[in-house]
C-alpha cells in the first residue's frame, strides 16, 4: 500500500484509474490471470472494491499433470484476492492454448 | 483491493454485484470451490460479509492419496477466507466425479 | 470479503446468519475441522467475533507419522484464525476414526 | 472473522468469553501450543488484545532432528499471532514428554 | 508498517515520497519486478493507493522450465500486492534478456 | 486477536502489559528470537506499536549450511512482524552457541 | 502488533523511535536486508509509513544458483512489506561479498 501525498491521488484527469478500467469491461470479455497456474476468460457482469467478480459464460484453464484442463461454467463469483492480472477484451487468439 | 473512483462503484444498475449474486442463491444449491483441492456442494442458508456460509445437506469432495473422498454433513459453517469460486445452482452432472 | 449492497445484508429474516448458527451451539457438542489435518470435538462454552472458541471436554485428533494421535484436554481456548469448517452437534459416529 | 448479528454477541451471560478465560489464568500456569511443533509452559503475568503474553518461569519444548529440545527462560514476551491453542492450568503430567 | 512520530512524516520537502515517484512515471515506461520470477515492462497510465497499476504496451518476462517466456499484452490491470520493486524509465538495455 | 470484554482489558493493576515489559528494556540488552532460525542480541534504544525495534551493538546469529554465522552490526532497525519471542536481559551464557 | 498502555508510547524522550532512525538516513547510504536472500544498498531519498522506500544509485545483491548476482539500478521504489532489517550507513566493507 502507498501513503499518498494529497495532491498525487486526488485524481489527475490524465490518469486511467484501475477501477475505471474494470468498469469499462462491464458486459464484455475479460481474461483473468490468477496467482499460480489458473486462468479464466468470461464476460464481466459486476465487481466490488475487493475485485470479487461476477463472470458469465466462463472457460477456466488449469495446467494439470495430464496437461491443460478446460472447464466451462455458466455464472460464477470469483474471489478477488488471488487475481494477479486482468486483461480487458479477453485472451488473444494466439494465446489460446489448444 | 481497489480504490474506487466515486462514480464507478456507486452502483451502476447494469452491474450484478457479487453480494447480490450470492443473495439470490439463498435456499438453493451452490457449488463451492476452495483454494487447494477441496470442493463442497450444499444448500445455502445464509452468509455474512466475510462470505462465511451456512450450508445444509452438504457433500464435501477431497482428492486424497486413495482417490476421491466424499463426506456428507448435515449442517456446517464454512469459513469464507479460503473460497476461490462460487457457482450458483450446484455442480453440473458432467462435472460430478464418480 | 464482500462489499455488500445495502439491502442485501441488512438481515433477510430467512437467512441463518453464521453467528446465529454458532450461538445455537453454546453448551452443546461441536466438531471443529482446522486447515491442515487437525480436528477437535468438544462442548462450546463461548466465542468472540474472531471465532476464538472456549471448548470443554475436548478430544483433539491429529494424523501423524505413527497414525492417528488423540489428545484429551479439559478446557481450551482455540485460536479462530485456522478454522476451516464448524459442524454443530459434534462428529457423527461413522466419521469417528477408531 | 464473523459479522455478528447485534443480539448474538452483546454478551450472553452463559457464555465464557475467550478474554475472560485468559484473564482467569493471570498468575497461574498455562500451556501454550503454537502453530508448528513448538510448545511453552509458564506462568501468565499479562496479555493484550493481540494475545501477546508476558510469561515467567518458562519451559519451551521443541521437536528437533536430535529429539526434544527443552529451553528454560525466566521472563519472556511471546508474540500472539502464532498461538494455536491455550490450555489453562499448564500441561498435564501424562502429556509432559520425558 | 511504521508508527510515525508526527514531525517525521508531515512531509519534509527534501523527501521524495514514494507516491510522487510513481506519479512522475505516468505516461512513461516503467519496469515492474514482482515477488517470484515474473517481471513486466510497460507504459504506466494510472495507479491507486494499493499500487494496482494500469499498464499499456506490456511485455511480461517469466523464467519457465523451457527458458524465458515473453508475452505481449496491450492493456492490463496489475494487482499491486505482489510488486517487489518499481524502476522508472523501464528496463535498461543491458538487463533485457535475449 | 481477541474481542475483549470491557472490564477484562481496562488494565488490571496486577497485569504486566506486554508494552510495559518492553518499555522496561529500553537501554538494556534484549534477546530477540525470530520466526525461522534467526536470533539477535542487542541494546534496545526504541520501539513502536508494531514492535519495530531500534537496536544497537547487535550480534545476529543464523544457522546456515556451513554452521552458525554471526554478524555484528552497529545500529539497526528490525521489522517487528517476524518476531516470535523477546527475552529481556539478553541471551544467558549457557545458551550462547560457541 | 502491541496494544500500548497510554503512558508507554506517548514518546519517552530517551527512546529513538524507528521512524526517527529512518528519517536521519535521508540522503545517505542505507543497507536493506530483505526476507529471503536479497539485499540492497543505496541512497535513501524518501519513505512512507509503509516503509516503501525511494532509493538511488542502488546495488542489489542476490544469491543465485550461479553465485552472487549484483544488479545496478539508478532509482527505484522498493515495496516495504518484505524488509527484514535496515542498517543506516550502508554495508560495512568487510560484509561486502566479492
Amino acid at each position: 500500500m502507498l501513503a499518498p501525498k494529497k495532491a498525487t491521488l486526488q485524481g489527475n484527469p490524465s490518469h486511467v484509474m484501475p477501477s475505471e478500467l474494470i468498469d469499462k469491461c462491464i458486459n464484455s470479455k475479460i481474461w483473468v490471470i490468477m496467482k499460480g497456474d489458473k486462468e479464466l476468460v468470461g464476460t464481466l457482469r459486476g465487481f466490488d472494491v475487493f475485485v470479487n467478480m461476477v463472470l458469465e459464460d466462463v472457460e477456466e484453464y488449469e495446467e494439470g499433470p495430464e496437461g491443460l484442463r478446460v472447464t466451462h461454467m455458466d455464472t460464477i463469483l470469483l474471489n478477488g484476492n488471488n487475481i494477479a492480472v486482468l486483461v480487458p477484451g479477453g485472451k488473444p487468439e494466439a494465446e489460446v492454448e489448444q
